[in-house]
């Protein structure tokens, strides 16, 4: 039995898509136990609509949600919220494994470091999604937001959270890590990427491969991506924005003409895969990584499918043993050797 | 008459492309007379192919050519190679309007800062390239890589410099400029986009709409995103990954299968308008602004039509005035007064 919390009231379409997704994750996965948090009333009455095990399913009643206009810090005191209730279960109960949210980006990180707390060690947490590649997998980015300002060190620890990650949730061996920069020169960057890429030439326990620009997140070898998180935030909203350029115009384009209408049809499947393989949601969700437990970040404008496919990571994450894997990982690197004090 | 000078030896495809697209350019615009640097019995063997209006063209021989793996500084000594050579001449003559590369990027920053030398006022050069967006029209992104440690005057000069381009390249009036951040809330972002936000907000002159994410460089109202040069980079260098891995994976569906392909041949107009509006170089060059005259940087992978596109931007930017218009925007601006020295 994996027991997963559930903010059933975080997201854009919360609580019918959360409850629905849980729904979905609950069918697909037999050992899934979930309990979500949220206002009573409503999830029972969007449960209502379907069948499921009542028996791998739980409610606890939270009165408050927080929304996108909420402030993090002040959010975070809201202990009756979905949110900070799931955060306080997470951190006081050993038997849940994780939790899943398509809340506040911002009250999400500031909950897991305040309530739930980081894995000794870890200075941050950062957010990391995993983002389609030409290889048809992915390519992990990480911070892409969690930390506008970061120093070296904190850059050196993403690259050991994302290694972990890419092994546990997408079991690829010896993930090569880039640096995302301006160029692929040694000397690009300013003095903050300089001295990080030092240091991570230097690091035992991850396949550096040197500097990488932005678009080798989408075209490269690369299964992991280092990024401080603002470039990783810019770069990750700015493929998205193309990504969805491309989906607009080609929805404009396959009806301008009868012509264009009769080369759509032929040719739907081909593009329904074009369309998958532009779908930045389909790996379920970014992971908050560097907490003590398995943390999972939907995306605010989650449908179920999203919902369910981001519960499904968490489990997957939690059972090939992320966070073990991370602890194993930090043992092997003494970082105040490697990078000094101030940075 | 509209003098411009030609490195006849930059870019992958040169002296090819670069020729090919200078005889399109006089071909396009009766008006344009072209001073190509470089190697003359490598360009005269490339002219040859084409006729051209002789009495428009001329050839100034340089033995040497920079490359992709010259250090910038170092290969600004070089006087006798096409791109210095066409700097000096540049500087020297006043009757020569604008210069049009498709060489080394750092090269063309340096030789920029070096040789011609900067607006009176202006801190920094920065490299400008319009970018498709979702209206069908561009939207500027300034600084994408010429400074990658920036400072909150520095980005406060990109706005004026990218809204006057706005304006002259585009004929935008009074541009909408928005600050690329990491969330669009005044709070967002390290402590120069903070502090760059407080200035652009008391700013006369610009039309400034306050923080914008990545996805709305090319999804929003935007005119102009002013950006450090290294965030600028990331974006740029994302969205053309994203656009490449589209294209390719267009490329590959369309010939998944029969089906497919009958779809490709009925479509097959539509598509091509929406590869034309994923195409980055349409729009001729980024821009080197803050110069004494226009500089324009073609891609290093340019083909004849987009080098030609690149001359013609070049032609048409001096036709409508940026270089004035810059100078007179940054007469109504006191930088001293409003922006503390260290900053």
């Amino acid at each position: 039995m994996i027991k997963i919390l559930v903010d059933a009231m975080g997201g854009d379409n919360a609580p019918q898509a959360t409850v629905q997704g849980c729904v979905e994750a609950l069918e697909n996965d037999k050992e899934l136990y979930l309990i979500l948090t949220g206002r009573q009333n409503e999830i029972e009455a969007e449960l209502n609509k379907y069948k499921y095990d009542k028996k791998r399913l739980e409610i606890v009643d939270c009165p408050d949600v927080i929304d996108m206009n909420d402030i993090p810090t002040e959010a975070v005191k809201r202990k009756q919220s979905s949110l900070m209730t799931a955060y306080w279960m997470l951190k006081k109960e050993d038997d849940i494994c994780g939790l899943v949210t398509a809340g506040s980006t911002g009250a999400t990180i500031v909950g897991g470091q305040l309530i739930l707390g980081r894995i000794r060690g870890i200075k941050r947490p950062a957010l990391c999604p995993a983002i389609p590649n030409n290889r048809g997998g992915v390519t992990l980015l990480c911070d892409c937001g969690a930390n506008a300002e970061c120093k070296p060190v904190m850059l050196c620890q993403f690259s050991i959270l994302a290694s972990a990650y890419a092994e546990a949730g997408f079991g690829i061996k010896n993930p090569k890590v880039g640096l995302l920069s301006n160029g692929t020169e040694e000397h690009k960057g300013d003095p903050l990427h300089q001295e990080t890429y030092k240091y991570l030439s230097q690091m035992q326990g991850i396949n550096f491969v040197g500097n990488v620009e932005g678009r080798d997140i989408m075209l490269s070898e690369c299964d992991v991506v280092v990024s401080d998180g603002f470039s990783g935030n810019v770069a990750l909203k700015a493929m998205e924005g193309c990504g969805k350029l491309v989906l607009g115009v080609m929805k404009k384009e396959f009806t301008s003409s009868l012509s264009a209408k009769i080369g759509y049809l032929f040719a739907r499947k081909a593009i329904k895969r074009m369309r998958s393989q532009l779908d930045f949601e389909k790996f379920g969700g970014a992971l908050l990584l560097g907490l003590k437990k398995v943390v999972v970040k939907s995306h605010g404008s989650s449908k179920a499918s999203t919902f369910s496919a981001s519960i499904a990571n968490a489990a997957s994450i939690y059972r090939n043993g992320l966070v073990p894997a991370v602890e194993k990982k930090l043992e092997a690197i003494d970082f105040s050797t490697l990078i000094p004090e101030e940075n």
